[in-house]
């Protein structure tokens, strides 16, 4: 009796797959269930409740009493759709940066033709609020009139401190809007819209969401809409007023709605807010988070294997970035193809490369995920590493163990 | 022994729900099979494959070897996503009216600053071709950039002849781009973009395509590419250059793509294109579409129940409209609540009504469904104008099915 | 402009495939979606009290306040296990015919060891009652058993009256057990196991209770239960004893239980006990059977095309055997490939031919349809008649038509 | 900004609820979305086909020429069916054990009729495979007709040497039948059928063959239909002959065919034989299972936290059963309800207890899981074993990633 059978071409991944990857994130197998299902009426029924019902739990997700509207497109149409509902060609906005998709927003902007003033803090640490604030005293005329803030980069990884920028607007006394990218935070970690002084918020649906690709969300209060008024880039597809509060159901979505996300939607914001509860959902994150760093930081080896953020309270609670140079991915193809584990690639680190970058990475841990998922997402890493030579240090796994022992 | 069961609240609604409004239409199973699925990878591996695969077939769809773009949004969407790329703030554009929806394409151009002139010809004839082609001679400026055409009105069922429109734009040597809105008529009848001239088609894919409600496609030419260069009303999610053979593949959707809906969509554009074959799926809604006339007319009792479209050749074999003064929303009720079968409301045919008019209803009779698909719908039809007491003729449902066996 | 494209060989069978066959009926969306599921424990949790859950609904459903128990089986499954509960080998049962399916269970008895006497009654007309109960008086050393009855027979669609046959036993003072095969039956007409004073019901899960085939049902009464001390039939697999009210979840199913089936028939118990209503259910049933028995009476050429059974008090409610010399083959033919319509073959009626017999068919119309399922298939053997030439007298439609509207 | 979000409640169960139980398996998405379909004729079309193809791909799993019938049914049914088919009333069996599925086995050979002779060999250590030959040799009047034996106990996890029995019974010159269940072994690890001499093969589908529970299977070879000859014991569900090689579509089930079941076993094994080759899926456990044995014999306290199979020669590569005195249910509740997993429970070990033990648990790694599922439920239990206080040795999930490295 043999205890070991040879297979040379024999792989690990015959299982199921698992998307480590930030965003999309791993579907609850509720939700695809409850978008499995035929064509609904779209003028009466069971739809149009639903769909109202979305609303003030999308509010709850976001902590706002304000307005919430729903819009199919990706993320990069809820950039598009909240300047466009709050500018004129030639306004000025300013946009600290933390990684690429700052870039990606300031992109957006000039293509509505609006100018664009960047304040660069690299790819590893927050956005120094003060420094956003001492521009802003600089402005005497007033001239920018959004700061655009990407709470968590979603390539590097970086969060900075909302709150903290909004004081530093308000103690400049300076009437910018503060609008905010929640891609990667919304319903991953604690975000208060609210008290926390955003004027806009914006999020796609497909991270902390859990429902497949192709809705996004905008979330104004009174301060935006009033910037409405006078907004010359809006146009009939972007404009949320009449997708706020619609005298007839098609204005929800500016014509016929995304009738089976809308069912996944549902589904997922029971399973969030109801079942789970958004404190509860976000402590999930939270240890989760600290068990891939416990990992990573046991393994690290400066200058070869290292996160990307050093500070801990910088980092995201729903990806993070790691440098591995030349390895980056060796590892993310050995752990597709060995473990049935697909890792995200390295985003936007390169100053002027493509944008994958070889000698980074990311892990996503956002959305429907379980000790179970993280802890095989560690040991598929920690084994790649073994695989594939890469130097690093001892122990990351019982460290993140004892991280979800403790919890 | 009793073969008869007393039971005065029973319904007969208790079965397969049919939907027979004019989109969403009846979702195929493989199609919805397909999307329930874990999320994939979106930077690498078959999604990729995937997405290059539907462009070639979509052209398919719409008999162009030109540009394919799909974006996440609605048919709204494509309205709004086609004038971007063609225009600046300021052109004119004329728009012959056969229906509401040529008031909902106005007013998606006015809000993007363009100046629109309609050219009315009601609810229940087509276009007039050359009344078309002598507004165009008068305007010596060439201050019209578009015509603006809905080949079949879904609220009216009325089809135009586009080719014919396409032959007055060129003897009235015109520069105006003919720009032809599909919702309806795109995989559910003939429509050849390149052998009729259109320079842009949009369609959505939750009619002939089969898929749920949340993409759009624009098809435009060299010529509409060209207007491209000039036209300042284009902004960073509307652009379609980037999304044409993009460099990266994230470039396709501008961000983030529509995950499990291109799943649906290759899934649904293997059914039509490569199984069933466009010619066959025209020839099936042709027969489908005269068997509802045929029904309908053997029924009609003029001033009560009638057609709205009298002329054949004007009808679209996609959605059949119905004038049925005071009885509309009563027979769709019956339907929906004898019969577990939903018929399409009556759309924008009341002068300054609710977008819902109680004198009308709408056939659906677009995408997945069959000759049994259309005899139930028929007869759940008949059954309600006997339970309601409509005045009607007999014979229709005679005349249907015989439309069927002489396919 | 055309309103006709020709394609010789377009069919109009692309659209949602219909089943018209006496069993597996056609699947609710909701059933399917319960058992798309990751597969649940088996020791503890939701499933072990969804279990419990079932069988006060099964109850309700056969009408009994005595036993049920599910196998994982076929019907032919559950002919064995009531048979071998309630029989040692030698033993004698008298089985009544009004179909092959009486043949098939006669199998099974020998099978078992048991000595079959069949009193046979052709295929077109009910069991008398009388000539049972002559039979039974003949039986002075009370040999007979069992008298096994099929409630509905579905090959030839013929019903008979269990509360007659158990008047008459009755009557004769005979003690054998009545067992009533309700494969056809149960959840699509009347049936009332106590009132009717079956000792033994059994059932499949595929055709009333609209779940995928791979269950049984065996509801048995204490008379029948007494039986079982001295069955020396009865082997550790069908024992019903441990699976009624079992100690151990696993006991329920004799070892491992049909997980995702489970979940499917609790949601279509949920949608015929809770939602629908069982007398709704039967009522449901009995207006379509008197539709289709409308459309075929006007259809009728004796001789030619004609219903099995004349005695409208002997026709099933679930199914309709239909009489068609020399071209039922054609016709299902027809309706597969043109109408997207499977019809079932005849079963049965030829004495010494294949099952399958050209001559006849069937139509199903059991389980989840609605008044739109119902017209469609009409209409489409309307449609194929028409196309085949085959004779058939006028007013069919109309007459069904015209039996919904009333209903 | 915190990193910290305080959430006594919560906890980290929320994601993909992996299953670790010896069966039913993590059931792949491909094989519920194949189920998830509408009801097929059972009379004519692809269900037939699909139908035929599975019997080959059945015996290339049990690698056999001979026999392979599919029943309706669970593992208990599969033991009935096997021994109906080879054996009268009276005659003996000689079972072996090595652990609590002997016995089960031994129950429904009893329920049949039959003597049963146990050869008990206690729960952690294999088959003497000379105890059995001696045996046999003093069965001069060749009483014994069959040796039952279960290939892997799925209770203890114990594996015995098929084929040592076989020469031992050979040696014996004795003529009984070899019997062997597979339950847990088939499509999980190397199991041999004709070359290791069985003469019938039974296993299920839930386990390796990841198909939801409902099916099980009997493969016989010509010596096996031989003792069907005389077989007394066979009725009319579980004769063998009329299922292998049907004239008719319905004999391979003797009835309805479990639909949904079989679309769902073609594509497992499309998966397995196909795509990932038997060798490389028994490569894949035999990996995987040392990756669990490397972990346990680093954590483990002996008299405390212990393997129950000391041998690794004798360690079933799907499922592992470890002794964990007094705190077996309390490991298991913590996986389940903190990291989203479930592990079995201990079975059969105690010897006059509950079929659940407290001081056992059982790891399931049989079917479709990846090093990833591995290393999860791994880090899952590493976790409880610290959150819970239970004495376990360093270094587990090291082992078993440096195992899943050098794979």
């Amino acid at each position: 009796m043999r205890d070991d059978i040879p297979a040379p071409r024999a792989t690990l991944s015959h299982g199921p797959q698992v998307l480590a990857i930030p965003g999309p994130s791993i579907m609850p197998d509720r939700v695809l269930r409850a978008m499995h299902r035929p064509s609904p009426n779209i003028y009466q029924g069971e739809l149009i409740e639903l769909t109202h019902s979305l609303i003030p739990d999308l509010k709850r997700v976001a902590r706002t009493d304000y307005n919430a509207t729903i819009y199919i497109g990706n993320g990069h149409a809820s950039w598009e759709a909240c300047l466009a509902n709050t500018h004129s060609r030639g306004d000025l906005v300013l946009i600290p940066r933390t990684g690429s998709f700052a870039d990606g927003w300031a992109e957006v902007a000039r293509g509505l033709g609006l100018r664009v003033e960047m304040l660069d803090f690299g790819n590893r640490i927050p956005m120094d609020a003060a420094a956003i604030g001492a521009r802003l005293r600089e402005d005497h005329a007033q001239e920018i009139k959004s700061v655009l803030v990407v709470h968590v980069d979603t390539a590097s990884s970086v969060r900075s401190d909302i709150a903290a920028i909004r004081a530093e607007i308000d103690a400049a006394g300076h009437p910018a809007l503060m609008q905010v990218d929640c891609m990667a935070s919304l319903a991953t970690e604690r975000y208060e819209m609210d008290a926390w002084g955003a004027d806009v918020t914006i999020a796609g649906c497909q991270k902390g969401l859990m429902t497949p690709a192709g809705m996004c969300f905008v979330f104004y209060n009174d301060r935006a809409d009033r910037a409405r008024e006078g907004a010359d880039c809006v146009t009939n597809y972007w404009d949320w007023r009449p997708r706020t509060n619609p005298d007839i159901y098609f204005r929800y979505f500016n014509g016929t709605g995304p009738t089976h996300h809308l069912y996944g939607l549902r589904e997922a914001l029971t399973m969030l807010v109801t079942e789970e509860g958004m404190e509860n959902v976000w402590a999930r994150h939270a240890t989760l988070a600290r068990a891939v760093w416990a990992a990573f930081e046991a393994w690290e080896a400066p200058g070869a294997l290292e996160l990307n953020v050093r500070d801990r309270a910088a980092r995201s609670h729903a990806v993070t970035a790691v440098r591995l140079p030349q390895r980056g991915t060796d590892l993310r193809e050995w752990c597709a193809g060995q473990m049935g584990l697909t890792l995200g690639i390295g985003l936007g680190m390169a100053p002027h490369g493509s944008p994958e970058t070889a000698g980074f990475f990311r892990v996503g841990h956002m959305g429907h995920l379980s000790g179970h998922t993280m802890m095989g997402t560690l040991g598929g890493i920690q084994a790649g590493l073994g695989a594939l030579g890469i130097a690093h240090g001892p122990g990351g796994l019982d460290a993140a163990a004892k991280v979800l022992a403790q919890a």
